[in-house]
């Protein structure tokens, strides 16, 4: 009955949270861990307005609804596809109500909304450079390359989407930290909670999970590093606790 | 015999390195692991020039002297008291020839040396802001908190006396991170390699090892963390090796 729901070449995938459920396509951009790490890492308080920029197929603001009782969401997707497979997985969900998607330019975002209308900002952004561009389909290479919106341009238009001490949750690569300390001060979104995500413990860290405060005073505080894999191939405890809703 | 290189107070403490000692006062400011860990992880390349900033005991030279078998080191403090110790401790070790212990602020580097004189700056610099102080011993104070050199000076001070291409070695604490990355680029030191060290492998990290290279361009590299202690609380195989010369 679900399968109404697909266009040509998409399919349904299980979010084990709370039974909701993803359109995805799998020939275009679909979801990662990153998306389920910072979804656990954000944390939303009562009946908090919330923005995911960059949303893709809508898996963070579906996985926030789960995990969070109340909060309102809204999310922004340029890509018209994605963008239609977002809304889709809203209404699929039935969480017409309580989130509601965007199809928009990020950097458009004062077109849009007042400034300071969010009490939190989430993202996973395009990781990688606009440079060394490799992906043949642009729809991926626009979910994973800086092509339509570069950190530079992820942090101003959160600063201004955010209310004085609103948060800003983002998931990255670790070797843009210098660009995301240096980008996020000159915007006044300081850095407050760093964790680290490595692959095993003995290995370098390939992820890492963030928390600014807009117009918060320097005070950065780091957890205790999240590793996926045990030493015998496992996940471990802490990393499934992240997939629990 | 050693005991006439002593003045009333100090004492002699094995560095584990080629035999080589120092002196230190208890009361004062003494070496811990992070200067070891920051004179491992330092690479010194044949004949380099290379200058340790804020030496205090002078510590950091002396290990680089035992585990690199060429280099000349220079080693700058503002403490007439720690410089002393230094400077003996360099005479007993016999390294006088290798290491040249400079009493000057490092503010007044320009007043001493010419621009980009060296290869290499290494240092183990007070981790604390000026605000907050709490050691009453001044000369503690100056080598815990930024009382007579801000981490913005050191940036400032390394940038001018490294050459184009030059390396800059530096242990700090993690929750600098953001003023570490914002001040480095705004000198031209670009960030290339760090480390965590955690106190265990389910610890938050409490120091970080960085390398960043004058006019470098980004290209931030992570390493695998560093854990200090095993479950068995031993120290880890890693951590020795930071001891090994």
């Amino acid at each position: 009955m679900k399968q109404s729901w697909l266009k040509p070449g998409e399919r349904i995938d299980d979010l084990q949270c709370k039974g909701f459920q993803l359109i995805q396509d799998p020939k275009s951009f679909c979801f990662g861990m990153d998306a389920v790490l910072i979804s656990h890492f954000a944390k939303i308080r009562r009946n908090e307005k919330v923005m995911d920029l960059c949303t893709g197929n809508g898996v963070i603001p579906i996985l926030l609804a789960g995990k969070n009782q109340s909060g309102q969401f809204a999310a922004m997707e340029i890509q018209q596809d994605a963008y239609d497979r977002a809304l889709r997985s809203v209404r699929m969900n039935r969480l017409e109500e309580r989130i509601e998607v965007i199809r928009e330019d990020v950097r458009n975002s004062r077109q849009v909304f007042d400034a300071s209308s969010f009490d939190v900002v989430v993202s996973n952004p395009p990781y990688l450079p606009a440079e060394g561009l490799k992906n043949p389909r642009i729809d991926k290479a626009i979910s994973r390359h800086e092509v339509m919106l570069t950190l530079a341009d992820l942090m101003e238009q959160t600063a201004y989407l955010l209310k004085p001490g609103g948060r800003f949750y983002m998931v990255h690569r670790p070797d843009r930290l210098v660009d995301i300390m240096t980008l996020s001060r000159q915007n006044r979104l300081e850095a407050k909670w760093m964790q680290m995500v490595h692959p095993r413990s003995d290995k370098k860290p390939n992820l890492v999970l963030l928390q600014f405060v807009k117009n918060g005073r320097p005070e950065l505080k780091l957890k205790e590093p999240l590793f996926v894999y045990d030493e015998e191939g496992n996940y471990t405890p802490e990393l499934l606790k992240c997939y629990q809703s």
